[in-house]
């Protein structure tokens, strides 16, 4: 026999109490996005390579699966420069196509290619996987699935609150507890200006994201060696010593970004978020963490993240404000905020937590027995009238031993069984068994499709 | 402006009336499959290529879409193989992996990899996209979805006919007339044995196709340009020149094969399915066609065939029984059979007979008129009491001019429009105003709630 097969590592299967599971997931997450009034669209997996070239960093543009040119990929390359140039750089010249790596740029270059048939805002849903040749390790994978939600071509703050409630919704009725960590680049922006190093914004939040773990010597001596001043490094030792709720770490924002106008359009903002969700109030917590400052280079306002509060598994969502990706496409102005669902890590969580609802649904309700060709063609109309009701049930292909037949209503864990015999058909009866119990009852046809309707 | 963005060609964005539309499709097939008791599975968008080459024959490993290995593809070769080894050949030692050609191969890859963990036989639903690197035109795409059904692990003609059911109750429920036309490898077996060209299957049922539009003899020349000798030929008249009913065609069968085992077996088992299409008839209209043959090289069996009544658009559906696909990845004597629905050209279908259901559930029922900060922050929680009851509803970001307001209320053909302004909150009141007739209403925020449940 040949090797078993395979498939490329980083991809899987999903089996169908895998497939079960992932849609509850999918399904809850849609039809919350449906109820707050977003459109489902869906791009192709293939982009041209020019839409996502350049998108997501040097590191990223070698994260993106290439498609190799159909046909002669070699005729427009010299000999000696398809042996000189250096694969990264060759790369582009044989592939022209790539798969997606995100749903965002693929959602600015749908908005820009389509600006003159949508109603704006725009708010948009997308349910789709994406591809990374990242390196697979545990919980990541070469091909994952992203939920994405985004509104378009609207300023208005209430947007964020917005997706803040959605985030809540989804995780209650995933039944997630959640903590929702928020934060505004304008705010970071702020910090780094008075700190008078402007251009310093990443080098410093991660600094201070390591504060907890590391502390304030280490955190120092990191900034210290990435070279930010004495000072500087002086005038955020508050910022890094700061504690306290949500309220006091903006008391203490007020007072050390009243020279910076940034800064201050930041904390307005935030204010404005928390007036809404006192108006308003969500189940989950929603924390200010000046932490959070999530790499991606076109945020420029609010920032989300959601992270279990019960299981260690890193983000389950985030995202934020862009006030300019479709700019990258040629059509600027156009702000936007979006925030994305890991659904694989929220699969994990769940499965490691065992929230997933019973799989009942997914099998079945009933079997019947094949006693052999006369007896099948007496039952197929019936199964016809449960199947019209909506009642899944199935009829056993072969004539297999009954041993046979029973072991497969188990395996698959069909709670009832029909048997339709000699006397049963002439009778014009159905004997339905119900697998746990062991009880059996007689019954006419319509009493069965009454009975498994209920 | 930089160039507007465009996507690669034959692959397609879909807006969200498109989604609805097709979604439409898909649950519908969806929920049609679970009532018959299949189960879903997925599979990744990649596979190793070695999984796929030579599955679809020298023309199918053509259209394969090939992923460029990451990294340094090309360290592996010597400058003389990468310029002097054929484009075709090289293609394959620069890329491990390629997209799924469609869903039948992938499913005899899963069933072969985890065998240990199926229940057989197992009866499995799988609705992806699937890409071919064809070229593009009207109907035809490279990136297009196949919804399949298929029992594996069963020889009886019971499942045969379940998915002849199947195929009605899809059209049926998505309101197509289609004509379901049926035919066996086996009896095509057997003609050619009777007029002893056992080797020309492919080329002789070629040939009957075309008789409709080419005449007698038209196809009687091709066949001897074919190689078939004239006794050959002579014999084949018969069945060239046969009308008439299925019961007419099979009546001159059981003569016309009357010497052929394997004929006789393709008659018995298509008279078996006639049967059980006697005893709980379907509403399409079912024909044995002798012309149909199907192309795919591993059907070994029933071969069947959906075409729309109405619309002129090749089929819609097809398939067939496999006795031995998995034997590809090495387990042999597994026999399946199944049936793929292109949801493409369904839906070009139902477009063009204009039978798609109204679009009504895409929008939101109702939109609040923004009139500021504070006006929102009033909002939100009765927002939050009907979304909670999946009343989909939307406050409009932006205090925009109402004129704007109202013309996205329109665009969006959302049906009720709601205005909280400084009286309606001083009394806890909502004036609700119905966008068709101009009618409008003072409610509680309950009787609100109570009016758009209805």
């Amino acid at each position: 026999m040949a090797d078993k097969p395979s498939i490329p590592k980083g991809t899987r299967d999903f089996n169908p109490l895998e497939m079960i599971r992932r849609n509850h997931i999918f399904d809850t997450i849609r039809t919350i996005f449906k109820t707050y009034g977003y459109l489902p669209i869906e791009t192709p997996a293939m982009e041209n390579l020019s839409s996502l070239l350049g998108k997501y960093g040097e590191e990223g543009d070698k994260l993106l699966f290439k498609i190799l040119n159909s046909g002669d990929f070699k005729s427009k390359l010299s000999d000696d420069e398809l042996t000189s140039i250096p694969a990264g750089r060759l790369a582009s010249m044989i592939s022209e196509k790539g798969l997606r790596y995100d749903l965002t740029v693929p959602f600015a270059r749908f908005v820009v290619q389509h600006r003159n048939e949508i109603t704006f805002p725009f708010k948009r849903y997308q349910i789709q996987p994406v591809w990374r040749a990242d390196r697979p390790q545990r919980g990541r994978y070469r091909e994952f699935f992203q939920c994405d939600v985004d509104v378009i071509g609207s300023h208005s703050l209430l947007n964020e609150f917005e997706l803040i409630r959605i985030m809540d919704q989804v995780f209650s009725a995933l039944g997630m507890k959640v903590v929702i960590m928020m934060n505004n680049r304008k705010v970071l922006a702020g910090i780094v200006e008075v700190i008078g190093e402007p251009e310093r914004m990443i080098d410093v939040t991660i600094a201070i994201d390591k504060l907890q773990k590391a502390g304030l010597d280490k955190v120092m001596q990191e900034l210290e060696q990435k070279g930010l001043g004495k000072d500087s490094i002086e005038k955020l030792v508050p910022v890094l010593q700061m504690e306290g709720s949500s309220p006091e770490k903006m008391e203490f924002l007020v007072d050390y970004l009243k020279n910076s106008n940034i800064g201050k359009e930041g904390i307005s903002e935030i204010d404005q978020l928390f007036n809404y969700l006192g108006s308003d109030p969500v189940d989950a917590e929603v924390e200010l963490d000046l932490t959070l400052a999530r790499g991606l280079n076109y945020y420029t306002g609010s920032i989300f993240e959601g992270k279990s509060g019960e299981v260690q598994i890193g983000s389950v969502c985030g995202g934020g404000r862009y006030d300019d990706l479709t700019g990258i496409f040629g059509l600027e102005g156009v702000s936007g905020v979006g925030v994305s669902f890991g659904a694989d890590r929220i699969y994990d969580v769940l499965l490691q937590l065992d929230r997933f609802p019973d799989k009942g649904e997914m099998e079945p309700r009933l079997l019947f027995v094949n006693f052999g060709q006369r007896e099948a063609a007496h039952i197929l109309p019936i199964l016809g009238q449960l199947r019209k009701r909506g009642i899944a049930s199935e009829l056993y292909p072969d004539m297999a031993k009954m041993k046979k037949q029973m072991s497969y209503a188990n395996a698959r864990n069909i709670p009832y069984v029909a048997l339709v015999g000699e006397q049963e058909m002439k009778d014009g009866m159905v004997t339905l068994k119900e697998m746990e119990t062991g009880n059996q009852e007689l019954l006419t046809p319509e009493q069965l499709v009454e009975r498994l309707s209920r």
